[in-house]
């Protein structure tokens, strides 16, 4: 519903997308990042609540200061559109995935040129996106890397019957891109394996980099040009996100990660994001805060 | 933000207003009902939260059947627009409710005999409303009764240091409307003595009406043709609503308050409602969906 | 793992099966009872956690009193056997409630003659169970009753894109069944209008019974000889569960649904049974509970 | 801590014993009733918290009117101390107990004709008061009535290796006294033989009693001339009382309770009462209220 | 209450004051340390709740251990007096800063000499004690700094409608004061220039200072000789303590803000301390601890 | 309950029991590891639910991967049984662990050579393995040293009326024993002073060690040839663990736990484990997924 012309200048509270923003700051057609919530969920393990995910990172977000004293601006400048939420409603995660490539390239076809944020919802939903890039790419004679942050590959061939669950997300494009996974602390023995055949693959495991910064040379030496970033939430500390799926001790902490982004922003093209698996808990919002922080801070890396 | 014409007929979510109706159903201009959240919280006395309210009642009323059963009907047809929340950030209560009235009074002339129904956030905004058609029913000649469903009766002089509390409101209003109240069951000495003198204030104790519906009649009498309701959740029990500040046992259950309500929409006039106090408890939404659907019902019986 | 002989006499807890029954109380082989948790959840419109029912329901039980003072006996004494948990990992709903089918013939098979009662889980599972049984009655000339308890009629075409969710569940089954269905509150037009057509299906409104037991007659008249109960446990009011997903106010209470259920088992066959759509809140364990007991007492029921 | 004179005026909150009171009509020397918290907890079965049980009655009581409407009084006048709570430290429950009689004893020494309610922490602490009371009265060559309210009978010889567990508390006495017992609805076989053989035990149960109040009158008719109230707040129907270690579903509503209650005060010597088992759960504090309340309706029907 | 001396001797559980004091050790008259709860609450702009600061502090230091193994002493010793809670009624933030500034300037007087530690509540409440503090200094011909621990520099004019907003307390006071800020992560582009023009303010970042702990000499070159502490526990990283209103990632850790605070304790003139912005979340003890124990250091650090 | 053979092949859950395992790889005849629950509470000073701890691990750990990318192995090979929980339902503490130790004693000849780890539970329980082993060893004419994980030194004489009391488990074994206690942060200047004339008990304050992993050396100098792990939950800093009843601000993070845990596997012969104090908060279960972990390691560590 717009409000009338009358009631315009009565002190309504802020709209309800990312960061709060107006009119102006937030239309499709102006904004050069669009944030596409998919509150998908079908698979995960245990717990349950990722499809709850874009919501309370919009919430959240709403919270958030605009100013960024880091990069001394306000990122949100270059508009930030938030669209409404998409629903998957096919009948299982197949279809789900096969809906949301649709959808994606629909949007990326609209949104010509604009940086494009999908929120999650489970992880299965990010091999749509990163088909759709690297199918883009691919045309134009170039090859798209993955940078993943996760605390696990999410490259079993299938889970719990399903090729398209959240824990074969990686299986499903792995053939088709280059995989840089940092933060990796929950794999299987098969997993190993393949990552240790395969050539495209890379892990920063998080036994290996939890202290100092030394590592983010490696992990920027091993990116393409062609940068994809999926943002599996979990790849942080529980202490930082307890709310998520499978809480893995020993993960990511908050300014190494921003200190490794901000880098790959600087150096490499980013082409989209994806954050998945934030399972908000009722009451407990400052994992929520903190997520839609990081999203607030890739956008400011990326136009900056 | 609108969704750009070639990215509509994807599958997006349900609107975030009452019902999560479609524009046409929720245009402003063409809606006979008007939500206005006022999610205003200052003093509530034990526990917190009732500034969350409206948002848990649009929330739950997105899952809410369109079709009424009793009423055989889609009564949401009468289109009924959500407004966005408003804020009330004065430096306290008594400036809070001037605000209301303020803007109340736009969104009457702006509505134009549309039925407002406003939602709180605390009982200390029912008076601003109440007044505003007190004073629109005067100018006719005609004075309002306020039905007030209700715990306490709210008409102590003054409650922790201010007239604007949530326990104050009806002592802010009695002058000038009848007043008759349902539910009650815990107020002062001194609120009892006030309404043993004053003529133009009811009371229907709950220890007197927790059995049967033969006191229907004896309310309907009470009430004078222009009525307006204010409804505070915690009349019902607490084994329906325990989402409220003081949640006083033995309170009123759904089906006899769903049939004085209709009784009272078909054999008055109804001019306006509002709903307060309701103080969403994380991960029990049940009470949420119980009074998005008092709301319902209510826009139901007014337009049958 | 079996505790070992030698440390048998120790004080072990009570077993984590249905009324935590000792092994010769719970063996499947000599049990008449056999329970079946499906903790399936694809499509619950609001909330979630109905995959968490089955162990709920299951660790309540084991605070539950072995005798029942209404039959004033110990009914456990026929035997429960508590099945593990019964993954449905396929790609969507559809292919779930197939798994679900081939499983449960298998169970029928396997099981001769006992009482198998199902608990889900979302209440798109029910239809498995139903058809398995519709199918072998109607081998033998005869045609099953689904007596339902609900909130809702559950006979949508299809519901956000799936003909297989919990929200059609019942049109699944239609055609091939009579259809009696108790409490519901909730329904589209469109499936009032099915209901108004089908000769088949009977529905008690929750707004029509909510006093006394009078319709308990109707409902008998309505049933015939062969009976499957398929349980929704927000059937019940939600002050009495609000543990579901969509808890609809003005529901069933609890000794008017013993008496009915009481006289059911005695004046008809019942075959089997489901109770679905329970969705735990952590610390709020008493819906658990009710829920438990309900299960017992049908047992108690049955073999009375 | 006193507050200095100098600063006596500012503005403090309420003191945090039973309904905030000031110190004049909260001192124990001047009080006719004392209250008596007895945060003690060892055996409870299922969940946990009843330690907690009577901070939160006083908590949720600072929030209760002074006034009562179906008395016209304010019952509070009496005077009203509230103790600090009772530790119980010893290595067991019937040490526990133990300690507590002799507590008891000294403060009903103290008390002299002060009207006691101990409130627990679980239902084993009650065998101490009343045994400390049957003794008193035994002296004087009467026998005590105890007025049971609970969904079990607390008859078991012995529970999970105790004698002196909650669900044994009533075995611990039942020699000593006459036992009516009303809302049960949860006992083994054992306990039912015993109370058929026993003709000093008569139960009222849950099954018989949900509809009207004509067993009222039976009850009396058991009750003696000198009665002891225990009340197992799980007496009540978990929609009211979910906040208990073992919520039976089927169990006592509010205004029956109070109409019951009111006549035995009235009809009867009503010595001492105890409180137990609320285990309150975090943020839902509606129980905490009514058992708040029940406790002042009680101190009013003793004084009125 | 005070119990009466017949009954002192029962096993009674610790006084409800900071850490548990018995009566010689926390009489306001030999005390030196006075702890003032303020559960103020008015304008918080996410979530809600610090009004229940205060108690969950208290609650919790009643678990601590009196003895500190860093200082090798038992801090208590001193004696420490817990006030009442001070209610601050009036009808906004601007009255309720005023009431407290008065009742605050009283306190000073009937402490004379004390150290006088204040628990909000929301941080629009250190206003007052800090000019309370700033006046008396200047009439002593000195200047006061204010050593603020927060994530936010809490310096926009106004915020939501009110000068007197938690967001705006050190605009407030900027005027009469050095502020020295440590662990700022969020501001506005405004409160930045405002901070690059003034002289008086100094800010240490948290993205400056999340290593080592080299700062701190900084830090302590910018104090002057009289120091007033306002710890808003937003300054701590929210995996310490996420109760808090708006949790902003990146935050300080537990021993740096230990060290730091033991250097100015000792080379500096503490007056007097206040902590606020706990917003307690149910279930979650843990942060309640930290912010206890934080209390207990810094009146450790202040009297070694 | 075992499956029947015809319906073995269905999709059944993981079993309930540590990891999840098969019968293959958890029979107790052929396991090198047997898991003892034991959620025995009784003396737990603030919050409570260690008993719920055991319960919480094993659901947890149900979706650990096998393999450890550390060890690069799958640690579970060795085969692991999980016991049922033990019961301990003595009439208090010294009771309980008298049963404990008969019951691990019997446990210890049943198991022969496996390596028992017994989960509670509050820290109580610690001294019944304790002593069996220093028995045993004392026998062969060795010492136990005992490797505590701790917040507290838990070496009170006794606490709250019991010498079992959780306080005081370390002053039932100090004179049997080498005690090496690494975290500590809380104790009574008592405990101090003991600390320091004991020449078999070594603190490893958690101010002394929060940096660097120097401190390992030492530890390691500390320990005898033959070593007890008792690790209580709180010795974690609660940001990873703040699920424990007495939450101690500036604990021990997850490296260096985990290489101090590895050199003593390697270094030392580590005859059994405890794991205690866990009381899982609910919808809170990262820590319950770390301790889970942590047990696996310290499994992997033992036979790697």
């Amino acid at each position: 519903m717009r409000v009338p012309e009358s009631l315009r200048e009565l002190d309504w509270e802020l709209p309800h997308n990312f960061l709060g923003l107006d009119e102006a700051a937030s239309a499709f057609e102006t904004a050069r990042v669009v944030i596409l919530p998919v509150p998908y969920e079908a698979t995960t393990s245990f717990g349950a609540g990722t499809s709850a995910g874009p919501a309370a990172i919009l919430e959240a977000s709403r919270y958030i200061e605009l100013y960024d004293q880091e990069l001394d601006s306000e990122p949100y400048e270059v508009g930030i559109a938030t669209l409404p939420a998409l629903s998957l409603p096919g009948s299982g995660p197949a279809e789900a995935v096969a809906e949301l490539r649709a959808a994606y390239d629909r949007l990326l076809d609209a949104a010509d040129g604009k940086f494009v944020i999908a929120l999650g919802g489970e992880h299965s939903i990010s091999s749509a996106p990163i088909l759709a890039w690297a199918d883009r790419l691919q045309q134009r004679g170039r090859r798209l890397t993955v940078l993943q942050f996760d605390a696990h590959t999410d490259l079993r061939p299938d889970y719990e019957g399903s090729p398209y669950s959240h824990a074969s997300v990686m299986a499903r494009v792995q053939d088709r891109v280059e995989l840089v996974a940092v933060g990796i602390r929950a794999l299987t023995a098969d997993e190993m394996k393949l990552v240790r055949k395969a050539e495209n693959i890379h892990l920063f495991l998080a036994d290996d980099i939890h202290t100092g910064d030394a590592w983010h040379d490696d992990v920027l030496a091993r990116l393409g040009e062609d940068v994809y970033i999926s943002f599996d939430v979990d790849g942080f500390d529980p202490s930082l996100v307890p709310s998520t799926g499978t809480p893995e001790p020993g993960g990511l902490l908050w300014y190494p990660v921003l200190k490794l982004l901000r880098r790959v922003f600087q150096e490499r093209t980013v082409h989209a994001v994806d954050i998945v698996e934030l399972a908000p808990i009722p009451g407990l919002s400052a994992p929520d805060f903190l997520v839609a922080k990081l999203l607030y801070k890739m956008i400011g890396y990326r136009f900056s």
